[in-house]
């Protein structure tokens, strides 16, 4: 069973917790993912203690795994994506100084400003098709020896998988690259890994290749991996001793946390390699819709298991095409007044898939 | 049995997660408390959805409930009690403005100069003895009628019960008159009821009243209810919609955080009552203590379940006393050179009470 | 007389301050004129009061005739172009929230991360050529309907002219469209005047014309106007009478600021039309450099009195170059690694212009 | 002639601008002094250049002057005492820690919050009566052991002369002890020097002297010493170096702003001890207004050029009692509800200064 129950004798659950006998795709996000039995019951059962004092087991364990995992030094748990993100940033930048990140970056976009309000951040942005990562822009946009008066660029950040790129990998090569040129020029790099497992999974090149790209990394268990809450900064042990205490001071300091980290634990022994099932769907619906309208999709730039449509050329805005969707059970998100985003998780299965190929094909099969 | 259990199978669980058969008085904190079985169960099959997106339906319910309870609107779920009281000032209190506490004040000592560094919220201090509130000391320090060029105070937050006053309970008159003055001259109340239960559960005032006194309230979960993780916000519908962006951009937005609603709910249900039992207990060893040095502590001035020893007179610097208690298997915290504080809650019985008052009587009996 | 003197017996004062019979051409900044005779005739006995109280008539006549010049209600003089700016942009984004503006912006480069820093503004950038302003870039940047849970792009600004682009003017046409455009989409434009009175002398384009393209805009009276010290933001009434409390907090509340306000009105009187003689020096400079290698510069995009070399062709790092130009009188800047830049000023005539042209042409002609 | 001219031709300049033969003694604060005649000439004909490259010879002239004259190593401009004062407590507190200050101090009540806002710095306040300095009370407040999840403090701030205490004046031997004492626990001491002239003057004790107490010493021209704009921060060569870099994030940077500095020069040569006249004269009318109503004030508590005076017991509002003075032609200020400001400076005159104890003591004897 890929879903998730609440107790064992109720029914199935669905977004709003009501439990139904139709199977909706909730294709919004993969953040919705609820935990299934057997994850919940690793978590119930999780040795714990207070992790502000630094004393819980469950904690401490997944933070060596990860850190083990991505071949850092160390690792923080977090109780969410943004917060892993503003504290790798934070420990490269200085009030004053700035991050530079491509235009749809999710720590530009999706964090609500909190490099510049929690940390004076100040930001510049290259343009990146599909997020995909333009390291000669990047380094372009760097300034490095503006002197005393000229803010000076301290980090980069890159995303990977990218959110808004629709799900898109960024090439080994070119992020060694990128960690190479940045360090020669004495930035520091910051690697948004909330879905870094999705590229694992896709290319199959080691985590810790990925890591070995950056000083920090973000990974995030409650997204594709299915975990509820929670993610992990990691990087060397000194920065992740300056981290905790930032995580105080932003009010992510948590007592008993250990049952979401066992969680991830289960996540990661469980439910990491089957992201693969996520992403064949994903591209099975993506060829349907191109069969359809190649204007719509490019299989081919559909990594993992995000699909991102363009709507307008069938005649569709974006609000009604996911108005459209929704009315006939298949939940999406609409990005900008084009374009429309449909996630893969490990709340759908087969059916659901099949029935999102058959409802977007034929909606962009119509005019609007 | 009041303690709590990793596995069915497990043994007991200590603070740093090991299982031994000997009984350490751990009276550190009282967020130190992990969930027992039972508690652990109701978490498990907690019905869940994305809290981000607000459909997370224990997490509602859980709002609802404390939201009633504290006689507001509206509450919001955060991942710690300092966000929860960040989240209440920000409310409050325009960049350069600010609050007033007094000098005790856990939003100002224990929250990592977070209102400054989030909010850019100014503050200063009156003096209180034992954390009590002075009305007219507060009244006096406010400034309302400074002008443009002036700093304004906006907010006056109060501690209820006080932690570094010595779990003090604030009378409720004094706070309905700094409730009603503080209104008069146009400042918004937040109380800071992280132990909000143990007031209610000493006193017998209800929950309501005491928040009746304040514009937003926090109180914590995960404290002597001895759910693990969480705190929550309660004030006015608009106030909690606008605390809910603030809470994503601090990184506090959590996904299935039912999970910890469920603890929280659990807790509000069989563990409230039970706080009179660590009063009781925390006041017999503060009389233990008394008959041995009267000048160590009042027990008159122990209202909850926070014991603070002035051990100077007995000629021990707080850190040796510390280590003295430790080594006879009662852990405490040094609360600047010459106090200690000693902690009771829901992992702490009647064995390990009797133990910490031998301990106690007999260190403070002795000279250094 | 074009340049500036010290007391009347002195001789010359150079930018070191010593007086010399040699004439240095510094063409590092326009911020280096120093005030001439008359001008300090004009600050010695201007009439003045307490601007932090609202009462310096120097400053009230000067802050109403830059209003009117401008078109807009009201004008605040500030110590500096930067705080007149950050108190701009202060006005429009909310903390959080975001200015875009493009990748070369003062404001984003030049500013040391201030948005950020004192406002909690988040920032994106488009890359822009030549600093000339890409209206389509600009509005396919903005996010205007993201969601609470997105950055919100609540400011476009724009530079004219644009310092790192080499003084070039925006067309009125572009602005007019980022105008419409920006207000279509409920943001408002910031426009970074400092030297928008070249604009203004170049084109004839009248100052209201183009700042009637922006809700607000700084000037700078310390660079091609020759005054000494600051500036003005212009805007609405309600606008300036916040900005004048932020510009408190800043730390720009100055007390008899008039003298200094004296000499940006004498400034508007007598050294703004003037400042077609820097266009005209800088201009045959670039002619004369373009004679001799046409890949340094193209002299149709030199608009205004700052002069950018690409002097990599020649096989010139900027650094290298700049201290060969020392060596022979002629001051400039290095502008990254490739690129130098010279500005033409009130203290800069004729003789060093020819000066500066044979120094300039001779040197790119030779392999470095 | 104490007071300042217009154009020599001109009649006298009243606060609002206009000239008058009447003569308003204008006693709201010490900021409204207008450069006399010879200070204008100073002024005029200073040698002057670019100060944000550091090439202006008569600001580094004024910078090692106040430097030497204070006994530290280094010294910078800056275009407000607010500024001055937030750029020393910025070298000493990283965001998230705090600084300390009496609870009328100008840092905290006086500057926007500024601290919080451009800074993070968090803040708690003792109470000082009359702004005299309690170092038990501000050692007491310190916490320097708190460990990594208390605040800590970094900085005590303290204000000499104080302003809102009433010009009063700090005894040296507590300025050592607190200097002492807050050295041994790790902390840094800025002294709010803007009335240190004042202090120095009313004392006998070298400025040397109460700055030695001081890791940074803020001074204020435009106050007592009646130049018209600009106070310096004073410190270690490498604490400025720092300070310059945050000035221009600050907005802060002014160019060519020796023709302010001109004015400190002079006012430092011809200025300063003058204002043993002003304290002359307040201490005159503190006697005549205590002869009538010895509640109002004690002569004893007038150190320096401010007078406070308990309006209160007399029957008067503070503001019923502000308008009263001013229709008679004695401008004054508001402090809270019962008290009333009235400040000697350069252009307050012996007939104005008899006329203010005429209407003063007439007033207070008087029920309102």
């Amino acid at each position: 069973m890929s879903g998730s129950t609440g107790h064992p004798s109720a029914g199935r659950q669905t977004a709003g917790g009501q439990t139904t006998g139709q199977s909706t795709a909730d294709l919004r996000s993969d953040t919705l993912t609820r935990p299934t039995d057997a994850m919940r019951e690793a978590m119930a059962w999780a040795p714990v203690g207070d992790d502000v004092y630094g004393e819980d087991p469950t904690i401490l364990a997944l933070q060596s795994q990860v850190a083990e995992l991505l071949g850092h030094e160390d690792a923080l748990f977090t109780p969410s994506g943004s917060m892993a993100n503003q504290l790798g940033v934070r420990l490269h930048v200085a009030p004053g100084q700035e991050l530079i990140a491509d235009d749809l970056a999710h720590v530009l976009r999706a964090e609500m400003g909190a490099a510049a309000v929690l940390s004076g951040i100040s930001a510049r942005s290259w343009h990146a098709n599909a997020g995909l990562l333009d390291v000669d822009a990047a380094m372009a946009l760097a300034v490095t020896d503006g002197g005393a008066y000229q803010v000076g660029t301290s980090c980069v950040v890159v995303e990977n998988t990218h959110n808004f790129g629709g799900g898109t990998v960024q090439p080994l090569e070119a992020m060694r690259e990128l960690h190479r040129r940045a360090h020669e020029r004495g930035m520091a790099v910051h690697l948004d890994g909330a879905r870094l497992w999705n590229a694992h999974v896709a290319t199959g090149v080691p985590l810790a290749d990925y890591a070995a790209c950056a000083d920090t990394v973000s990974v995030c268990l409650s997204k594709g991996l299915g975990a509820p809450v929670g993610s992990l900064l990691v990087g060397s042990r000194a920065h992740m001793e300056q981290a905790r205490v930032w995580r105080k001071r932003f009010g992510g300091g948590m007592r008993q946390a250990g049952i979401l980290a066992a969680a991830g634990q289960f996540a990661l022994e469980h439910q990491l390699e089957r992201l693969a099932d996520d992403h064949e769907r994903c591209q099975r619906v993506a060829r349907a819709v191109a069969a359809t309208r190649g204007d719509a999709v490019d299989p081919a730039a559909v990594h993992t298991n995000i699909l991102v449509l363009h709507v307008a050329p069938a005649g569709w805005s974006a609000s009604d095409f996911i108005a459209a969707t929704g009315e006939r059970g298949v939940l999406g998100y609409a990005m900008g007044p084009e374009h429309v985003r449909f996630v893969w998780h490990l709340d759908v299965d087969d059916a659901q898939t099949d029935h999102a190929a058959a409802v977007l094909t034929d909606l962009v099969s119509q005019q609007a």
